[in-house]
């Protein structure tokens, strides 16, 4: 087994790779934002942020996208846009508009996305890419049509300065060739048997289940570290297999855990988990990489501490957040204050911004995307625990 | 000994009290910030920020005042801010201006706020209040006089989610009556004997040292669990007597660290410890406090953890920030997300514009910043190991 | 899924099943030690206390065996046994004897098992049970044919307090229907690429590598906890294939590192990993069991340390060793005082005391060290990332 | 300040500093054990195991005396000695006897150490010395007119490898110059306000409080690792001033909890803390030192890891307990393999044999006992909070 190569690394799903390369846009940008939830928020306070923390032209926020219109004014508001619009193919449409954030319901993203590149919009969308590996073939395939547009996912956990240093630890051969991955992402936002059966559940509404919501992240960073998969086999559960709706009970059709194997291009292996149904995880996405000279530990739910051990070392060391980690300085000089999750997403515009500006493409974009999509959906069926006892 | 009751807690030093009863500004208010440096930027994000997150109207980021102008002009750019200004006497009296953020050197801080209370405007002053006492004790007066103006210390570690369950759990008991304080705040940025002398490490120019830079934060927090100190001894050190100048060694002349006792008027007791100069630590504001019914454990370096154990339960339990602690849901609905240092700063900010707007003064204002600096000043003129052995 | 049951868990692998039923016997039996390395020097100090810990007649240390005979004789007076001998068959046969502990090299174990329970006499066997399956077929049928004798073997880990009071907690429910295992043990003491070839790298000298050495400790964890494994898929990697030896290079034959994916007769899923070449892991026997209502996680390398979360408490607590968990009382009344790795070898060897005096048979015995064989061959032969990507 | 030096440092109080120039008595010693309760079971063990462990001739165990004769007997019977008594004072003349090892209530202590000292044997004296400091000044006295006679006290905490190990760090300079200790001692089992008074709360029967229990352990550790201490204040709380018993509600006289400020004769300054009611801790001896190079932190609750911090280390490195601690390798060749409470005592017996077969004495002997008894005397009566606010 050799280093990880720049030929073994799928490109897009190396995290910052050029970041060094390129610099924030001196021109502002017209900002369109579809939703207003959780990761609505989430990218309101980054486009509101990035060019203070970073440098650069502010963008401009144009309008902010979300039905039923007043719910959408008061969203623009809150969230300092412009104007307000309840027609999203409008506001992709929209010639004040460079980029388009889309946060809309998993089953919105292929329409979203494939109309705003057709307009011609750089376009920032959330994960997971889509619902079935068939859409994300296609919004890859229209994305690859597109080459000046900027694509990019919001795999934001990949943006983290304390995982940025794991990752450039690794390429830099802190620990040696890397030999294994043993990596989980648990929540427990299902395991409750009383929580009401919803589309989210179904293949058809869904698309896959933990695998979709949680395991694409872990992929995200396992492939990040390891580089491309080769081989995989894989077990899922679906752990309460029937949940109430109004109209009864009804059957939930997507995974809540899913476990697999893998092998690497590098000759490295793998071990990979998640679930939706672990009482007590909040977000644990968590590994470990085993190098021949190393290992290195990450858990989200401490996101601020990286566990390292290189051969000589009396054990493993708690690295704390600091401006020794990339991207942390702009945010704060002093070591040990905590980073927070919500910044991440700064740190993603930031990576967007930059390769509008012809820098490098952070990516994963929506190449890179597809081959997180390809992992997930070939671990979803996959029937691999095989050998009879 | 009692529960600890109002008449015991200064009511300046517990953060968000009313905060239940006001709401954000529905108009907006002009911003001047004064300084761009660390704190600076982070009061710049803050400002930025407050409303997307907490709703109300979006704070005017009126004029950035730094010196030279060029770099003045330049963050105004950066941070958003309409105008720059190398001129801080004018900029507090700007009409444009209602409120006026201080991060300027500890040395400007009395004529500044002073400053901008004479001219109406309401004050967010970054810690320590000033170099001596008597300025404490003069900015305290003149804040007396200008009830209508709000003024509030940037004591940020206040507002960590954490630390408001933290405060809330004790409030309600749910540790019994609080017997013992345990606390430290160790950093290591003066460990280094060759960094060089500064002014800093001077009476005049400094004003206390680690007491002042750190230890007013552990008062903080303290006052705010345990209420008012009645009695106290204290020692202190300076490590490194002595360091390099470009004009030959010179003196140290401010404490490395200081360690104290106290009695607080509960009954309950106390120790505390700060350095500058802990090899390793890099935001180690811990504490725990003993009730008679459990104890509570917290650090800063990991903000997003509090140890709690009951009566009753097996050991000590990791609650993870999520949305079951004050402020956190308004930034994420989503458990083990963790929160960062920064946002710290919106929550200080949207606690400032709450009350300005009418709502309950979180504190801590002039009166109850005072109260830290008896505090300090008190422990740095201690001699507190008496008795020979 | 439903609950695991008695009859979904193999009996030999439920540590201390019976313990409550069985006592310390009343009349010495007479003990012979084959082995004085790390395990049997384990061996003696467990021999030498069983009776001061858990009362009932002090065993009679008859004869140490070792070769050559003056090493044995020197550890004979050092462990305290009367005599010494350099002959195995001789002591296995001795008349004084009723117990035979062997720890002697793996190759051993086969034929020096046999001849004990051939002579009549009670064996308590290191793991791994024998080189091969076959071997550890032949053994289990053998000693099936001497149901009076009792045998056990050296799965120590599952005598600790933690681990059994993690098992109890299971078994009764508490974190209700376990629904996923997930564990690994890994140590790094083949890390070094410079460690030399020798013969426990050959399949013929030493079995199994990480799977035998390692694996097994981990089965015997999972099985006591999940119950029967059904089906499993796996895949092995050797690490550093080639080593040095006075001859020149030579092949490792046996597997560096394991990982496996896990179906469980209740309807569980779980996944495995094991590695002799992880950097810094020195006992990380750590595994994590999600049930519908809490979990629970152990890590051997804080065996004093379980971190149990149910349904409606806040996170993961840590619960301290102490009187609350199975057996730590004899060992000493106060919690929080950390019970040793030697110590479980104490209640290994009450385990088969008990037995011995007529007491329910603790386990793992022939006939259960056999299931655990089966599952890391198993695991050994499969070759399971079958899924090209 | 400079580095500590032997001159600074009460031999006494450094354990095992002779320990690499004495071997362990060719020449079996005759043991005597009053006592059978947690202690007295062990030493009992320490003594069945010490040459197990670490060579020499075993220890002959000649008489158990407890009261009444039939539980000695019983006991006995249990930890393999020969005889049992129920008269202390025929056991401590008894001419089979070298050693006593002293277990029984404290008020014992005296009378007790100073016949057996009178009648030539050594002795083994579980801490706290005695009821009262001119208890501990008289025996110390005594022992000084003994000086062929070995003393040790109880002082298990100091024999770990985890102990040991920082220590010797410290002593060799890896840490710089300490410059600042902070150690508590916290426990819980006076916390429960429904527990009995007792004659151990008052002064006549039970002498101090927790500063007679635990303190004295944490300045066992103290004085070790920092040197003699010149100056301290104290301060001392009683949270539950009465408890119930069957004569109605009576009051608790010695202190619940004590906090202290010190320092050294070296120049470094101290902070300590020490309660037996606080929720939670079951055996929380934890303190770090701050050396001018770094920092060592130990919680005796994870007595396996040392927490390390040397200048130019990324953070503080967890150090496994393993064979490069002093003395784990007798014990255990394999890292990460945890060391146990129990063992403890078996190094204190260990360091005791070698005293008396002629090596130095690893101490605390009453000597170096009474300067602890001094140290815990001085903060009971001191009154440290002395400042008024």
């Amino acid at each position: 087994m050799s280093q990880i190569s720049k030929e073994h690394v799928s490109r897009a799903v190396m995290p910052n790779e050029g970041r060094t390369g390129g610099s924030m846009p001196a021109t502002s940008l017209g900002v369109a934002l579809i939703g207003t939830g959780f990761m609505g928020k989430c990218h309101a306070m980054a486009w509101r942020n990035v060019a203070t923390v970073f440098g650069g032209a502010h963008p401009r926020l144009e309008v902010l996208c979300d039905t039923p219109l007043d719910k959408a004014e008061a969203f623009a508001a809150q969230f300092g846009f412009a104007r307000a619009s309840a027609d999203w193919q409008a506001v992709v449409r929209d010639p004040s508009v460079d980029v388009v954030s889309i946060t809309a319901p998993n089953g919105l993203h292929r329409p979203m996305a494939e109309a705003a590149l057709a307009a011609g919009k750089h376009v920032w969308l959330e994960k997971p890419m889509a619902l079935t590996l068939e859409d994300a073939k296609a919004m890859a395939a229209l994305a690859s049509e597109h080459p000046e547009q900027v694509t990019i996912l919001g795999y934001n956990y990949l943006r983290s300065p304390a995982f940025q240093a794991a990752r450039d630890m690794i390429a830099k051969g802190e620990i040696g060739t890397p030999r294994a991955f043993r990596g989980v992402y648990d929540e427990d936002y299902c395991a409750d048997p009383d929580l009401p059966w919803t589309w989210r559940m179904t293949h058809e509404g869904g698309g896959l289940g933990a695998l979709g919501d949680l395991g694409c992240h872990l992929v995200s960073h396992m492939t990040a570290l390891m580089g491309p998969v080769t081989e995989l086999s894989a077990i899922t559960h679906i752990a309460i297999p029937e949940r109430a709706s109004a109209e009864g009970p009804k059957a939930v059709e997507n995974e809540d855990s899913a476990m697999a194997l893998l092998k690497f291009a590098s000759g490295a292996q793998g071990s990979f988990a998640t679930s939706r149904v672990a009482r007590g995880r909040k977000c644990r996405l968590q590994w470990e990489v085993h190098g021949s000279e190393g290992t290195i530990v990450f858990d989200q739910e401490n996101m601020n501490e990286l566990w390292v051990h290189r051969n000589g070392e009396a054990g493993f060391t708690r690295h704390l957040t600091g401006p020794a980690q990339p991207d942390f300085t702009q945010f704060c000089p002093a070591p040990g204050h905590n980073f927070g999750f919500n910044e991440q997403k700064i740190i993603e515009a930031r990576d967007l911004l930059v390769a509008i500006a012809g820098g490098a493409n952070a990516g994963p974009d929506f190449a890179a995307g597809l081959e997180i999509e390809r992992i997930i959906h070939a671990m979803a069926a996959s029937g691999g625990a095989v050998v009879k006892l």
